[in-house]
């Protein structure tokens, strides 16, 4: 028997939550993905290495960006920006408000968070419609960022979140 | 010049910020230290080394736990578990009600999260008084889980935080 590709396993090791958050819509849980130590470091080698040397900071999307983000950051050597909710923040900030599908939400990062023409890779797990993601992006380049690419763990294929993300390297581990 | 202290280090990159969640609380902000690659780093070794080959998976409290607890267990080669707010995990979970200073609030983990009888490491960023800390060892424990330590970046020592602890191992960077 062959081994198993870290595509099958990542698969393997996501669970479908119907209806959560709301009715109708199935949620990708991660939970045992991270709790299995092996593919959890295999997931962050695989987002980190395309990036070895070509990016200067890692920014992940609160909260479960975070999870994976601080952990790429830490393989590549690099610095952590957390992007937040808005309010979450302690100091000074700036942020972006985006639309949901109903109503809309805000983004922020700390004012100084983001140093001139530094190369800010944005990690989150699941990429949807994109619209969380490509307002951090719009974000992170508005405070002089370059966004070269978003890691993604999986992509929500008939969501199309990737034409929100035009411009930018997108790269999702598994898609579904 | 000799190098400074990883402590005094740590304590230079932490930025006070008065009145933050509200007035009269002066919040300790990670966001410099966590930008700060090198520091970064060397703060998730010095959480890590002791607990080498002495716990079975790391858990991190959301959000700020997630960040260091995420880069803790990739280092130490374990899985994660994030501890959330109620609410937040899609599976079925269980969760404890911990008293704030007015009010309450809920922590939960998916039911399936620790294994008996394993050990379990709380990752968090600052101890206060220690409430939430105290709630998660409590739950983890409560579902089979032995918590040996929990690891904290920034101990504020008038809290008494630590008390709150008792029988587990608690370690701190720093203390302020």
């Amino acid at each position: 028997m062959s081994a198993a590709s870290l595509e099958q396993r990542i698969l393997g090791a996501l669970r479908d939550i119907p209806d959560f958050p709301e009715p109708g819509v199935t949620f990708k849980d991660i939970t045992p993905l991270i709790a299995d130590a092996e593919l959890f470091a295999e997931v962050v080698r695989a987002h980190a290495q395309p990036w070895q040397g070509s990016v200067d900071a890692v920014a992940g999307l609160e909260a479960r960006g975070f999870i994976f983000g601080a952990a790429i950051a830490v393989h590549l050597g690099l610095g952590f920006i957390p992007v937040r909710k808005g309010g979450k923040l302690p100091g000074p900030t700036v942020g972006v408000d985006y639309a949901l599908e109903y109503g809309t939400a805000r983004i922020e990062i700390h004012e100084d968070a983001v140093a001139q023409g530094s190369r800010v890779l944005v990690v989150d797990d699941v990429l949807a419609t994109g619209g969380t993601a490509a307002a951090a992006c719009t974000l992170l380049e508005s405070c002089g960022a370059v966004v070269p690419g978003v890691e993604i763990l999986v992509e929500i294929e008939a969501l199309r979140g990737r034409d929100a993300l035009a411009g930018r390297a997108v790269r999702s581990l598994v898609t579904v």
